[in-house]
């Protein structure tokens, strides 16, 4: 799917979007502190296309993944020299890892970087809190029409729930909508603002393999994604059948 | 429940928990960067006491929930003169924001601060991979009784589904497990790791009420919790019967 290439690992002492602090606090008498990081709210949207009887998620490669997966790689026997970090993974630092020229794209076995594939996800469509004018259903709204192309009305947008994301670093509240859509609303291909960067692929689950999908762990997602369409099964299979094969 | 007070906010330069990195790539032959922090894969369990009939959590203040609601708190209109940074939260750093001998434990009003219960989430028992010796399933059996009190052998945690956490920072993968205890693999009052700094407290959620706590957004939970009790109710309600008035 994604060809990612000359990738380079540098520390990072100063970033827009990450910014470590500290808490120093009593709790019931006893001093602590705590590192954590300062986070927006987000809203996330479980799309179901009436028309085609589809979920509609987003698929985008995800650096932190992508990491994620990198790192394991490294401590795999076949790089036996690289374990010795192991046990205290938190402060191994990748440091300077520069591979100019390596290929992380599908079909390149030479490279030390795992395929890009190992860095896909599969999640719900889903954005930040960051307009305090706005609704978490507007914010959601423009979300659905931005990354999957589908004009639907802020009030037609249903709350599941919320819940805390991230608790040990971030804390922040994640509220979950639902959002009926049909082939009539299509405005756009969606795929997210290029100027901010977004590449983001729109992909159909069919109502019937959704179970399937929700638990199969070789598809990887995101939590919201499997609790979704296990709220759908539960409280929409009523309006629409879906397969209960899980 | 908790008393927490001295609360002083600084930035934070140097962290051993959290390390920001910066990886430089090419994604189909265009230069992207992207900020991500290195982070630990982790287990959670759902933990069901055949005895009472109960699901046992865990209730623990969080420091970066905590802080999440004190910048919400912020930019209310009774605090108006610290709105002007709204709209621009991911750069809006605390600084240092010292409130020595202020008190945020309940029933203090006069306390900018909100109070503790603030903080205060319930979750599913769980912990971080950091044992490469150990497999997932020993990880969890360690945690349940750590946190929880009780000793189950690991063959007798089955694995629900594995997901990715926080894919825009960290993209960790997270394996859940369901855990059946009895009374009787009660061995200690659990609470966590006292030399950890860990101050668990442990609850016990009753059957017939779960769907009901599960979609209480008044109750502040991660979605681990809503989403292992749904996947009870779907896939053990034929051995246990459980309330379905959501």
């Amino acid at each position: 799917m994604e060809e990612i290439n000359n990738i380079e690992v540098v520390p990072c002492t100063e970033s827009d979007y990450l910014k470590p602090f500290r808490v120093h606090y009593n709790q019931n008498g006893t001093k602590k502190s705590w590192d954590f990081m300062r986070t927006h709210d987000s809203v996330s949207v479980l799309i179901f296309n009436t028309t085609s009887h589809c979920f509609v998620l987003v698929k985008q490669f995800r650096p932190a993944v992508y990491m994620c997966e990198w790192e394991k790689s490294k401590t795999q026997p076949a790089q036996s020299a690289e374990q010795t970090e192991e046990g205290s993974a938190e402060a191994a630092a990748p440091a300077s890892e520069s591979q100019e020229g390596q290929s992380a794209s599908e079909g390149d076995s030479s490279s030390k970087w795992p395929p890009a594939s190992a860095g896909v996800t599969y999640e719900l469509c889903a954005g930040i809190v960051d307009k305090p004018d706005l609704s978490l259903e507007e914010i959601a709204r423009q979300e659905v029409l931005e990354e999957c192309g589908y004009d639907v009305p802020a009030a037609k947008l249903k709350r599941i729930t919320s819940y805390r994301s991230g608790v040990g670093v971030t804390g922040a509240k994640q509220t979950m909508f639902y959002a009926e859509v049909s082939d009539d609303n299509c405005v756009s291909a969606g795929g997210g603002e290029p100027k901010e960067g977004e590449l983001i692929e729109v992909v159909k689950v069919p109502l019937h393999e959704a179970m399937t999908f929700a638990y199969d762990e070789r598809i990887p997602k995101t939590m919201g994604v499997i609790f979704s369409f296990i709220w759908f099964h539960n409280n929409m299979s009523p309006k629409y059948k879906i397969s209960t094969n899980v």
